[in-house]
């Protein structure tokens, strides 16, 4: 794999983590009730992560278009745990905008 | 859920379930060398077939351009497994060409 | 794959379905504090079960284990979802019950 | 997340890509004949572990049983690479191993 391919591999696998681990801890939060929109795009973010990843590793043809999706999702799941002040959900917010950014480059 | 999504979800796992099935059986034929792009495909697209039903029982906003994506590769991975005589190739071509139009017909 | 297996492969596909049904309903319901523990079960259990299903096509040699390991997961989500009375969680309980019968015979 | 399971995760993740990315080397290696069972088994690892890594994520309770699972599919899957010499099967082996030992810390 190349260095972009890495990158964006393991973008992709660490902002799947922070994203369960957001979604878990919004589940245990007293607040829950304003964390909805965050467990649910934490649950979607999650796994389109860790299937852009499998297929960037497998050298699948469709990378690209499955990276501007990608982007897509983790854009929208960092903008809504960026409104949150709980650690994990800025933590969250992080990995997703990161990670966002490497699949743009990967979708260009 | 509304049928066109039920009936989505359905093919979309009907068709995990034979591309998964055509993979293992194509990894134990004598001309494996003529099956390489098969077992490639089938890989791909049972595992997004398996996502995409997720993110619409979810109800992910994004339903339609995964639809899109997974009715390109169903389309692909079903001409490839068209052209093999085995009967899990032929009856994967037939889940995959099925899964293309439900996906299709979501994405429209 | 023999009857038993095909078997097995359905109701763990739908069982996700049910389970990703229920997490994204139950997140949109008023009583969500009651629900935290559903959420976080249905999330697991779907995936399980998806994975369980995969590895059943695939002819894994380790589809007992694993089997023996979605029947808990499916017991325990599908008791959880049992105790609330909304639609899609009694749908789910039903679910996830039926694979959890059908995951015991695969590991017996 | 504590330490160990970081490491887990991490482990986990990285097994998943070597996996993804030798089973596609595999798929287009001259002595594809003598590769079908590093194929088979790498299909497999790459998915469990993922399935792993959520789990962990998720603060599953049932972490335990799928760690020790998974370090046994990570060490027949590493054991089955190591004995190919094509740099991507050595690479994977590694990672494999690795990550066999973290589940299996994780497990007990």
């Amino acid at each position: 794999m190349s260095e972009n391919y890495r990158d964006c591999v393991e973008a992709c696998y660490i902002c799947a983590a922070f994203c369960d681990n957001c979604a878990a801890s919004c589940l245990e939060e007293e607040d829950i009730d304003m964390m909805r929109e965050c467990i649910r795009l934490d649950m979607q973010c999650a796994n389109l992560c860790r299937l852009t990843a499998q297929f960037i590793a497998l050298g699948s043809d469709s990378v690209k278009e499955l990276c501007k999706l990608c982007a897509d999702i983790c854009q929208k799941c960092g903008d809504e745990c960026g409104k949150h002040e709980h650690d994990h959900c800025q933590e969250c917010a992080k990995a997703c905008h990161h990670c966002a950014d490497a699949c743009r480059k990967m979708a260009a």
